[in-house]
């Protein structure tokens, strides 16, 4: 790397992220589907516009304010993929009289009160549960779906655009074969929907969308955190190692030989509180990965971000790994879950050592 | 509450936040112990200010850039309550020219490089790890405190303010006579370690200055989190429900009769992931407080923040509470973590409806 920061850096390779953009907007455009890539991940104008070059039908955020902010940008067509708030009702109204604005909705009664406080066309999706148990209506419940559909169709203002459906139990997930065990069903059961309702199906989880050939009555593919993945992906089964694309760079600040733990700066305000378990029962925050002269590589056994506190961060080491490593290093670790480290460091560099600071929460960048 | 927001805020009792400031310092002044606050939980330059009514001898903070940030505001003390990140000593060099700034040192090989790095006079104090193993010399290793404190007075630019010692452990504490049982003996080593190196010893953690009442030969006190308390201080024994000085205020956006749950908006990037545990091993993010006409008052038994994702919360609730609460109000949530929070937010709206955007992570605040 040919720049290094003397504190916490978020780390992007920009090839690892064209290609994993690359090669899902390959598998959407080949599956005949349309693509509405969630941003939320990378929350970044730069990035996104790197999706200009795929055919795109618009995009997906998870917040009124990131819609704001994209469409600053000049996205025209954006999905708020989460339930709309009625507070926010105002504020919807006048996005949605620029731009095409979709909102998902799960209830009758904000049907009702989301189309008097209204005055413009706005885009809903009706979100389904599939078993997730976060929001939505179940998928199974045809006579509560019917029923929102006619209220939707019965508004003065509100157009459906379709189904909206997370399937963000894809994450329990501990391999590619348990993903495809979770989606197939899941697939089967829209395939049944739309037989019913013939309205188009938003899609999303990078788990399911990472995994899956076959995506039935789908049409429409809204994944996010494939742009970077991140550590937990790769337990997860949606990704190997070498596809994530973004590393936190942190100083190694103190060296501890009794314990072989490497003391950096990294702590619950860079790379979010996020952890996986390991065999032993113990949290871990973070994998430590091998640094070589373009980036970094493979994750390296037994090197791993073991405590976070606010600014401190403890890497249990190797023999090798403690020996090799000198206090002002820096050491690389791949974020469990990359959504929120990059949210908190709002803002990357990239390996070139060029900064892009025009983030959604990109304030806190330097 | 006079004003609500249509969207998740950091909500802060300022009488409570007061008087929290107050009672610590007047704990402090009784005992005779110099006062050096830590900022690095409220990181608001409005908070700052009310410490300025209390005998105060500097502040503490968790970052150079943290240290920048309240030296702008007139802060002429300043100790960056970490170990020394070397890569960063022509940044600490520049700041120590127009302040008193003090960093904390671990080991030899950094002092001397250090030293060599700057130019200006730097106050240093050697970080004592008292059994936490996170950062600094064992308390108990004597022979290597010598060495360092040599280091220190051989030096050309450094001047020994004396020992920093954070028992973070206390963290693990379930009720105020676990952490005297923790800290006691580590007031006594202090003691011992304090009759061979006659240098003031600054100690801080949250828990022990909230419940000890003896700090033995400590000279300065520097906690943190305590302007606010959260969640986890009542759980550990910090602290009373009632102490808790901020409350997150999330809307309500929709209702789910058979799991008795409701949706936030509200989720990790506005909570952060800490959790507590409850008693069936399940974890939870937050607990529900009663809202009433000042603010709040108590935790409502059985409701809590059960999951979060990036921006969805799902709170389960008591049949009671599930009733009487609507799509488009507010539920109020003690975080469990409040710097963690805070830092997220970057900001805060008072009871009375007055924003405080000027806050060190702030620019996520609106």
């Amino acid at each position: 790397m040919d720049v290094l920061n003397p504190y916490p850096t978020l780390v992007l390779d920009e090839t690892k992220a064209k290609t994993n953009i690359q090669v899902m907007a390959q598998k959407v455009s080949k599956s005949g589907i349309a693509f509405r890539p969630h941003f939320k991940t990378h929350q970044s104008r730069e990035i996104g516009n790197w999706f200009n070059r795929y055919n795109i039908d618009g995009i997906t955020v998870s917040s009124l304010d990131m819609a704001k902010y994209f469409a600053e940008d000049g996205w025209q067509s954006i999905t708020i993929a989460f339930p709309v708030n009625i507070l926010e009702a105002p504020e919807i109204n006048k996005l949605s009289a620029s731009i095409d604005l979709r909102i998902l909705v799960v209830d009758k009664s904000t049907i009702t009160k989301l189309d008097q406080a209204i005055s413009h066309s706005l885009g809903v999706y009706i979100e389904l549960d599939p078993d997730y148990a976060r929001s939505g209506v179940s998928f199974r419940d045809f006579e509560l779906i019917k029923e929102l559909i006619s209220a939707i169709e019965g508004s003065q203002h509100l157009a459906l655009k379709g189904f909206y459906c997370h399937a963000g139990h894809s994450y329990r997930s501990r391999s590619s074969e348990q993903i495809m065990e979770m989606a197939i069903p899941i697939i089967k059961q829209l395939e049944k929907l739309k037989a019913h309702f013939p309205y188009p199906i938003c899609y999303g989880d990078t788990p399911s969308c990472s995994v899956l050939e076959d995506f039935g009555s789908i049409d429409q593919l809204s994944p996010g955190n494939f742009v970077f993945y991140d550590w937990i992906q790769t337990q997860i089964g949606s990704c190997i190692p070498d596809q994530v694309a973004v590393a936190m760079y942190c100083p190694v600040v103190a060296k501890y030989t009794e314990r072989k733990e490497l003391l950096i700066h990294g702590g619950a305000v860079h790379f979010s509180k996020d952890f996986d378990t390991l065999e032993n029962g113990s949290l871990y925050f973070g994998q430590v990965v091998e640094q070589n002269q373009s980036g970094w590589s493979s994750p390296l056994e037994g090197c791993y971000l073991k405590s976070i506190s606010q600014e401190h961060g403890i890497v249990s080491c190797t023999d090798k790994f403690f020996e090799n490593t000198r206090i002002g290093d820096h050491v690389a670790i791949l974020p469990i879950h990359s959504c929120l480290t990059a949210d908190l460091m709002g803002g990357y560099m990239t390996l070139q050592g060029n900064l892009q600071p025009d983030h959604f929460s990109g304030q806190k960048f330097k």
